[in-house]
C-alpha cells in the first residue's frame, strides 16, 4: 500500500523539506552552518568520533545521536518523492560511520561510547540510551523501506538484538526514562517479522510503573548523573503505576504520547483489550482536558509536561513541536486499529497548526516550543516566559524537534489512508494517488484552500471507500458520480459501497470560517473565542492590524469573511472579522471601559505566525 | 502628634491584632502552638540558645531573628490603645534574652553567633544580616516609643554604632542584599537625632549599584552560601545601577520597596532633590505599570519580582504581603513628604485589599501570596502555581508576612493624617482623634461601609485642613457646618482654611459600587472588569454564585447593587452584579458558544475571600 502526494498545499512543504529543510539540517548536524552564531549540534562531530575518524571530544547533550537518527530516517522518506543523489550520499556516509562507531556486541551510543563505556544502562532515568536506540531503529527501519539498502537496518537489528538479551535473556530490570523504544521496536517487528523485538517492546510497556521506585534504586546505585535528576517524580516519569492503572495523562508530553503509541502499536499487534483500554483512557484524557485547540499538548515548561485537567494557559504553555508529532502518531495507531474518525480529527488537527507552525516558511528556522499568544516584549524575556522564542531560531541547542517536522512531513503520505478488512479509510485528505493490493484510486483535493476533494477508484471491484467526516465541516457534500448521496454514518466516517474502478466521489467541505469556544472550565479561553476555516486555527497578529492587537475583541455574533486573494502578505488567504480596538490609555486602573472603536480584524492561518517579523500574536481574542 | 482610633471597622482589626494575632504570634515564634502540624518557627529559641538560656540548635531560615523583631515592634503599638500586661512581660523576656544575647561590640544575629562567629559581613548577598539589624532597630525604636522602655532601643542605638563604625569608620565595601537597614537607620535618627544613622542610611543608598559586581566579588572571597544565589542577578538585586539611575521598579519586590521608603525618608531629611526624583520614577513605573488593582506588587514567584510593565498575571503572581506593606511604607513617605493625595490613596488600595486579605477573620491564618484568581483544583498543585496557597495556613517556614501584618495595623494610627507647614492632611479617614501641637479634632467615619465622614475642630485657631479626595469617590460633598461648600483643590486635597475650634467639616464620599477596567495593555484584565466600593475591591467566590464560578461573565452596562444586610454570610456587606452564567459541557473544543443564562453574580470584599471553605475566586470576570 503506498500513496504518492500530488498536491499544491503538501507538495510545497514536501519539496521545502527535500530540497531546503534537510540540507541545512544536514549542515546544522554537521556544524557547518555559515551562521556561526546559530547553536551548534555536534551530532555528526560525534559519530565520527566514535567511528574513529575525528580526535575531538564529545560535545552536545546525551541524546545529540538521536537527531541524526532522525534526519537519517526523514532523508529516507524524502528520497521516496524526490531523489537527491547528494543527500543520499551524505546519509550513506553517515550510516557507514554509524556502522563503524558501532560495538562489536551491537551496541550504538557516541554519549556512552565515548564517555562512559562503563555505565551502559546504568542510568536508563535519564540518559536517553533507549531513546537513541529507539532512533536509531526507527531510522534502519525507514532507511531500508526509503532506499531498499540493508546497512542501517541490520545495525539496527543487532542494537535490537542485544537489547532483547540483556532485558529478556538476561533479565536486567529496568525501563527507558524516555519511552520511544516500545514503538520503535513494533517497527521493526513489523518490518522483520521478528517476533523478539515485539516481545521486548510489550515488555518494557509491562514493566513500566510496577516498581515505582526503579529509578530511585537505579539513581542509588550509581555515582554519576547527566544532570539533577529527580527519581521520585514518577509522574514525570509515567511510572507512578503500571500503564493499564493509569487514569490520566500525565508527566513530559512527548515521553507521554510515544509511550502511548508503543502501547497502541502493542495492543494493535498482539489483541490485548486491557492496553487498549488504557490507551483509550489515555486518549480521553489529553484530547477532552489537556490538548489546546492547535493538537499541541504539554501546559508547562516544567518538566515540560501536563498538568491538570482544563490547565490550558496560551502563553507559558509548552506545546513542543515533538509533542504534537508524537499525538500525530498515537493518533495514527489508534485510527488504523478501530477505525474511529475521531482520530485523524486529532492527528489533522495537530498537523495543520501545530506541526506546520513550528517551522519557517522558509524552512531553516525552528520553534521548539510552540505558543498560543505570544508579546515580544514579555516572551523569552520574563520568568514563567524564559522557554519562549518570539521568533524561530536557526538550530537549538536541544534540537529534537527539526528533524521530527522533517520525517513527518517527509513521510505524510503514510497518513493519507489507512486499509482495514478491505474497507479503504480516508483520514486525511491529500491529493495524490492511493495504490494497495485492494484498489487504486486518485484524490483531487483543495484542501485546505477549498473544500472539494475528488476520490476516483481507478482500480477495484466492490469496493468501501470510508471518507472522514471533519468535525470542522458544518456540512458536507458527498455526490456519487455526480449524484448527491447520504452514506451511512460509522464511526464518524462515511461508507460508500460497491464502488468500481471509473467511480467518482466528489466531497465538498464546509469551508465556512467558524468560531471556536472553548470548554468554559478552561479558564485561560473563558470569554474567548478563536477563528477556525477547515481543519486550520486562525490567529491574529500584530503585523495585520490597525492598532495594537493587545487591544483587539471580536463581536459576538459578528461576521466572519472569507477573503482568498493573490496576495502574498497573509499568505493570500485570510479572514475579516467583526471586532473593536480598544484604545490604551495612561496609568493601570479606570473607572470607565477603555474607549472602543468598531474595526475589521485580519486572522491568518495559525502555522502561518511569525514570518513577518516580530509582534504580537494571540489565537484567543476576548468575545462580546 | 497622635491619632486615637475609635472607629467600628478598625477597631475590630486592632482588637483582634491584640487579643488574638499577637499572643497566637507568640505561641508560634516559641513553637508552643497547639496544633503540631503547623510549621515551626523557632525564632525564640535561637535567641535563648543565642543568650546561652538553651543548649538546643539554631533552627530555621538565616533571618528568623527578624519575625520576632516584628513581633516585638506590633506589640509596642498594641500596647499603647490595648494595654496588656502578659504581652508587655513576655515582650520584655524577648527583650531580656537580645540583650544577653547580644555581643560586647553590639553585633546581634543567631544565625551567625551559632553558626559562624567568624563570618559577620561576609555574605550581604544572601544572609539577610543587615535586614535583621533593621529589624531589630525598628523594634527597639517602636518599644521605646510604646512602653517608654529603653533597653531594645539601647541594644539597637549599640548595633547601629557598631555598624557606622564597620561600614562607615573603617570603610568596610558592600550594600545590604535585602533592603531594610537603610529605612531603620533614618527611623533611629528620627527617634535619636544621632546624625551618624542618616548618614550611614545614606551611605547604603548611595553605595548601591556603583559596584555591580560586588555581590560577584563578595561570593568569590568566601566558601559559604546559604542557599544557591546568584550574585550576577543584579536587577533582582536592585544593584545593576545606582538608585538615582535606575528607570524601572525591578527585583524582589520586598526588597525594592523597602528600599524606596529608605530611599524617601532619606530624601525627606536630606532634602535630596536628584533621590527624591529617582522615587518619583520608582513610584511612577510601580503604580503606572506595575501595580495588581488590590495594591499588591510582585508578578512573579521566580524571585519573588517584579517581572516587566503590565505583566500582572492574576494566578501566578505573587503579591507577598510584605511588599504590599513596604509599598503602604513607600505611600506614606511620599505623601508625608510632596503632600500629594496620590500617595495616600495608593496606600489606602494597598491597606484594604491586599494587607487586610492576607489573614483569616478569626486572626489565626496568613497567606504570604495573594492571588487576584484562585482555582483549589490547581492552587499549590500545578508547577507554576506550586507557590500559591488556596487557603491560609496557621504559619509559614518563612513567616515574615504574620508579624509585618500585626506590626502595620497595630499601628494604622499613624496613617491617618500627617502635618505639614501647619496643614492637617486626611490620608485615611479613620474614625478616631486626633491630637497635635497645632490643633486637635474629631473624625467620625463610617468607612467603609458608608461614605459619611465628619471632622470636628476642638482645639486650634486658623487651621487648614486637607482633605483627600480619594479616587474612588466619583461625587463627593463637603459641608462646612452644615453648608455645602467647593473648597480649592490642591494635589488631590481639599483645603478647608481657617478652621476655628467647633467648626465641623462633614464629608460624604460615593460609595456607589463601580467597575474597574485595567489598561488594555494588561493581557491578563483585558475584556474583563472587576467591581469596588469605596476603597475596597471586590471578588467572586464559589460559595455566593448559584453555579461554578468558572463560567461568570458580567454584563456590560449591567446594573450592581449594593447590598447591606445583617446577614454574616457575606460580611453583610456585598455586590448584587447582573452577568451571566455559562454553563460547561463536554469536550474542549465546540464551535458553539458555550449555554449562557443571565444571573446575579454576587461579590464580597476581596480581603474577606476564603473566609468561607475551599472554592474559586476571582477579582476580574470577563465582561460583555
Amino acid at each position: 500500500m503506498s500513496f504518492t502526494v500530488r498536491d499544491a498545499f503538501w507538495n510545497k512543504y514536501r519539496t521545502l523539506v527535500a530540497d531546503v529543510m534537510l540540507p541545512y539540517e544536514y549542515d546544522a548536524l554537521n556544524n557547518s552552518l555559515a551562521d556561526a552564531s546559530i547553536e551548534k549540534s555536534h551530532s555528526l562531530e560525534n559519530i565520527r568520533i566514535a567511528a574513529g575518524e575525528s580526535e575531538e571530544e564529545f560535545r552536545g547533550l546525551v541524546f545529540q545521536d538521536s537527531d541524526t537518527a532522525k534526519w537519517l530516517e526523514a532523508v529516507a522518506y524524502s528520497l521516496l518523492y524526490k531523489p537527491n543523489a547528494d543527500l543520499e550520499k551524505k546519509a550513506d556516509e553517515v550510516i557507514r560511520l554509524i556502522g563503524k562507531a558501532q560495538d562489536e556486541d551491537g551496541y550504538f551510543n557516541t554519549y556512552f561510547k565515548l564517555n562512559r563505556p562503563q555505565s551502559r544502562f546504568t542510568n536508563l532515568l535519564e540518559a536517553h540510551e533507549l531513546y537513541c536506540a529507539g532512533h536509531l531503529i526507527e531510522a534502519g527501519v525507514a532507511y531500508f523501506e526509503g532506499t531498499g539498502k540493508r546497512t542501517l537496518l541490520d545495525i539496527s537489528r543487532r542494537f535490537a538484538d542485544l537489547l532483547y538479551r540483556i532485558f529478556l535473556t538476561e533479565g536486567k530490570k529496568g525501563v527507558p526514562g524516555h519511552p520511544e523504544i516500545e514503538l520503535a521496536l513494533v517497527r521493526l517487528y513489523r518490518a522483520t517479522g521478528e517476533k523478539n523485538y515485539l516481545d521486548l517492546a510489550k515488555h518494557f510497556i509491562d514493566e513500566r510503573g510496577t516498581d515505582p521506585d526503579f529509578f530511585v534504586k537505579e539513581a542509588a546505585a550509581r555515582d554519576w548523573n547527566v544532570w539533577t535528576p529527580n527519581p521520585k517524580d514518577t509522574d514525570y516519569l509515567q511510572a507512578t503505576r503500571p500503564v493499564r492503572e493509569e487514569e490520566n495523562a500525565v508527566g513530559h508530553a512527548v515521553r507521554a504520547a510515544y509511550l502511548y503509541t508503543g502501547m497502541a502499536m502493542t495492543a494493535h499487534e498482539t489483541g490485548d483489550e486491557t492496553l487498549l483500554a488504557a490507551c483509550k483512557r489515555m486518549w480521553r484524557s489529553i484530547v477532552d482536558r489537556r490538548m489546546y485547540v492547535t493538537g499541541g499538548i504539554g501546559s508547562t515548561a516544567v518538566g515540560e509536561a501536563f498538568t491538570a485537567d482544563y490547565d490550558l494557559p496560551n502563553d507559558t504553555n509548552y506545546c513542543e513541536t515533538c509533542a504534537a508529532i508524537a499525538l500525530i502518531f498515537f493518533a495514527r495507531e489508534m485510527a488504523t486499529m478501530t477505525n474511529d474518525a475521531e482520530y485523524a480529527d486529532v492527528m489533522e488537527r495537530a498537523l495543520y497548526n501545530n506541526v506546520l507552525a513550528s517551522f519557517q516558511q522558509d524552512g531553516t528556522h525552528f520553534f521548539y516550543v510552540n505558543p498560543l499568544e505570544v508579546d515580544p516584549a514579555l516572551a523569552g524575556k520574563i520568568p514563567l516566559l524564559r522557554h519562549v522564542f518570539p521568533s524561530r531560531p536557526g538550530w537549538h541547542a536541544c534540537a529534537c524537534c527539526p528533524p521530527n517536522a522533517a520525517r513527518l512531513l517527509s513521510s505524510i503520505d503514510r497518513y493519507a489512508f489507512h486499509e482495514s478488512e478491505g474497507v479503504l479509510y480516508a483520514d486525511l485528505f491529500l491529493g495524490g494517488t492511493y495504490d494497495s493490493a485492494t484498489a487504486a484510486l486518485t484524490v483531487e483535493s483543495a484542501l485546505p484552500r477549498s473544500g472539494e476533494v475528488t476520490c476516483t477508484l481507478t482500480r477495484g471491484a466492490d469496493i468501501t471507500l470510508a471518507v472522514r467526516i471533519p468535525s470542522w465541516s458544518k456540512r458536507t457534500v458527498i455526490r456519487r458520480n455526480g449524484e448527491e448521496c447520504v452514506p451511512t454514518m460509522q464511526k464518524g466516517y462515511a461508507l460508500l459501497n460497491n464502488l468500481n474502478a471509473g467511480d467518482a466521489i466528489a466531497i465538498t467541505f464546509d469551508m465556512t470560517p467558524r468560531k471556536i469556544y472553548a470548554n468554559p472550565k478552561v479558564a485561560a479561553d473563558f470569554g474567548k473565542c478563536a477563528v477556525s476555516v477547515g481543519p486550520r486555527v486562525f490567529c491574529f497578529e500584530d503585523v495585520d492590524q490597525s492598532a495594537p492587537l493587545e487591544g483587539a475583541c471580536l463581536k459576538r455574533g459578528g461576521a466572519l469573511r472569507l477573503v482568498q486573494s493573490d496576495a502574498g502578505d497573509h499568505g493570500g488567504f485570510y479572514v475579516r472579522a467583526e471586532g473593536t480596538m480598544s484604545q490604551s490609555c495612561d496609568g493601570l486602573y479606570s473607572y470607565h471601559a477603555p474607549d472602543e472603536q468598531p474595526c475589521e480584524l485580519i486572522a491568518v492561518p495559525y502555522h502561518i505566525w511569525g514570518n513577518r517579523g516580530l509582534g504580537r500574536m494571540k489565537v484567543w481574542l476576548p468575545e462580546r
